[in-house]
């Protein structure tokens, strides 16, 4: 029977943590005292088995822990409830890594679009992507369809909603993505607009529709917020789409980063994936950002690289440190950073672009019809 | 415009909680500096407000802030975003509560049928209800249904799925529940089987009518699995149905166990919330217990009262003290402590519902046809 493998990181001692790793892997297993188990082929295949235990560092251990890939039915909300639904209670647990075999991380299938079809969708060759925001939320759908169109002005590639426009009063949903498409479209611009989904599963269908119906093939979905199933049902449903992926919810769960915004949600469909930078807002280590952007774009069992959409703060000055750090397989987020540029936004919009294709590789001999160079 | 007030925990410094405080009203409002905000109406009914800072204890300070209602949806899933959604990423902060008006509460709805619909569901009068659970993963539908057959042989109010079972290849959801259904019909017992709900809003209506057609009118969910947003559909949509939640993935979330277990669960429809009991397998304290409890049943908004189902790792011996704790309007919850009598699990059921009743309280003066006394 095939097994996955968890890796959690446990805050313990020597004396215990045998113990306390074996216990762990009954609770993320059967959830019962083994020794009342008289059924032989759960205690041969069901069971949680504990494989290695290494201490890191003093006090901090970490424990490998086989577990039937049966119970994770494989489906993506039982799959997070076998890996970690209730160990999440206790708070010196955290789930660092799940090595699941090929044929499951395949069945998910991964991105459908992934890195190429998002460049090939904003038409940028050989450099990174730039992406901003359409903000504050309280604005009505015109403001943020004028604030889109000097985005475009400016080049931007992508232009998300902040991920707190949802369905309000102040700027419903299908209202919103059609004076956004709309202003687009009279300003010429390429930019894609990626509208944000929120509800249960059928508004973020009716949703997904409206937005096709506006030309509009992107969406942003916080898979934490949706429940994993249901994104990864959209996925499924809407192959033309393109998923980015939002944190919201994600940094709570004491689950590592890498795992969680970079392995799992590529697996579930994410074709790019926000994350907070390293020296923002938020307080992700430099080893955090690298590690999440190799899950999202290293070798997983064939899928897609997602793109790692590096957040939370940045600001134009920050491009070429940001292009160094991630390369140009990657999508900038810049949002608050320009429109505090306010009535200078497109401006600020254009140079951001600039920035972004400074880093611009010229295409190599492969390339159809250039010169080599 | 309405407020709510999100009230938050801080691990800081009195010379930098200030500014903190501020940052947190704006990330869960504008997400971008204000100064770059011209709209007026944003800036006087949009961007959060910081209402008190206190220190409880040096270093920890509690922070209350208005958030505006109208950027809720007022929707779960969008609820919790804007509580908490980039906020919990900061691993210093913890959601502690949510002050809702009652109108949004009431919205809402709160538990459909409540602890009195549970009580007349099971018959259990002046007395606390109990709870038993089907394990281990990996048995047959049939396997289980011959569990469940004991437990309701000793005479347990509630049988539910461990929660882990979901709609794997060995005990697929219809063949179980069926299996459970016709286990239980068979010996009579009162026994009600709350199967578990898994996959997307689509799987799990599937499920609940499913279910339904065998006569179970009550189902467990993983609220923080599904997404809120799909777990309110569900009761909305299933008004006849009870609904118990269990806290998988909720343990991680940085949100004081008693709003999210307690408050807001209740309010998107659990009439009865699972949580580990203190001195069980996990390590939440009494006084967080009766917090849940609190907040599962005290005055909300005039909603009904959602049951406490304190569980993870008891015991019969248990029972008295925990009957002492939480009073009789409670379910107890013994999975594993029962199964571990391993083939004297009807009497050890039979034994767990003496000490159940051995709590009952005669009917008083108002009940019909009874003596006083």
């Amino acid at each position: 029977m095939p097994r996955l493998t968890a890796v959690y990181r446990i805050r313990g001692e020597a004396a215990s943590i045998e113990a306390r790793a074996q216990a762990l892997a009954v609770e993320q297993s059967v959830e019962m005292p083994v020794a009342a188990i008289a059924d032989a082929g759960v205690l041969r295949d069901i069971v949680g088995r504990v494989e290695t235990i290494a201490e890191l560092v003093p006090g901090q251990f970490e424990v490998r822990i086989g577990l039937a890939v049966a119970t994770t039915g494989p489906e993506p909300g039982q799959l997070l409830n076998m890996l970690f639904g209730n160990s999440s209670i206790h708070d010196d647990i955290t789930l660092h890594d799940a090595e699941l075999p090929d044929a499951v991380v395949q069945g998910f299938g991964g991105p459908r679009r992934g890195l190429e079809g998002l460049r090939a969708r904003c038409g940028a060759v050989g450099r990174a992507m730039s992406c901003s925001a359409l903000k504050p939320q309280g604005l009505a759908p015109d403001a943020l369809g004028a604030i889109a169109a000097r985005l475009g002005d400016g080049g931007i590639d992508f232009v998300k909603d902040d991920h707190g426009l949802a369905d309000q009063a102040y700027s419903p949903f299908a209202r919103r993505v059609a004076a956004v498409a709309a202003a687009l479209r009279r300003s010429g611009a390429r930019t894609c607009y990626v509208p944000s989904l929120s509800g249960n599963l059928d508004d973020m269908r009716r949703q997904v529709r409206l937005a096709r119906d506006e030309g509009i093939d992107a969406v942003l979905v916080a898979p934490m917020i949706a429940g994993l199933a249901n994104f990864h049902a959209l996925v499924r449903e809407f192959p033309g789409v393109g998923f980015m992926t939002h944190p919201a919810m994600a940094g709570a769960a004491r689950i590592a980063p890498a795992l969680l915004l970079g392995k799992l949600l590529r697996m579930l469909g994410a074709d790019a994936t926000v994350f907070p930078n390293h020296g923002g807002r938020f307080g992700y280590t430099p080893e955090t950002c690298r590690a999440i952007a190799d899950a999202a774009r290293g070798p997983l069992a064939g899928l897609k690289p997602c793109v790692p959409v590096p957040a939370g703060g940045m600001t134009p000055e920050r491009v070429p440190e940001m292009l160094d750090f991630y390369g140009r397989d990657t999508m900038l987020l810049i949002g608050g950073g320009l429109l505090q540029a306010r009535e200078r936004l497109a401006e600020a919009a254009a140079a951001f672009t600039r920035q972004v294709k400074a880093g611009q590789v010229k295409a190599g001999p492969a390339q159809a019809g250039q010169i080599a160079g």
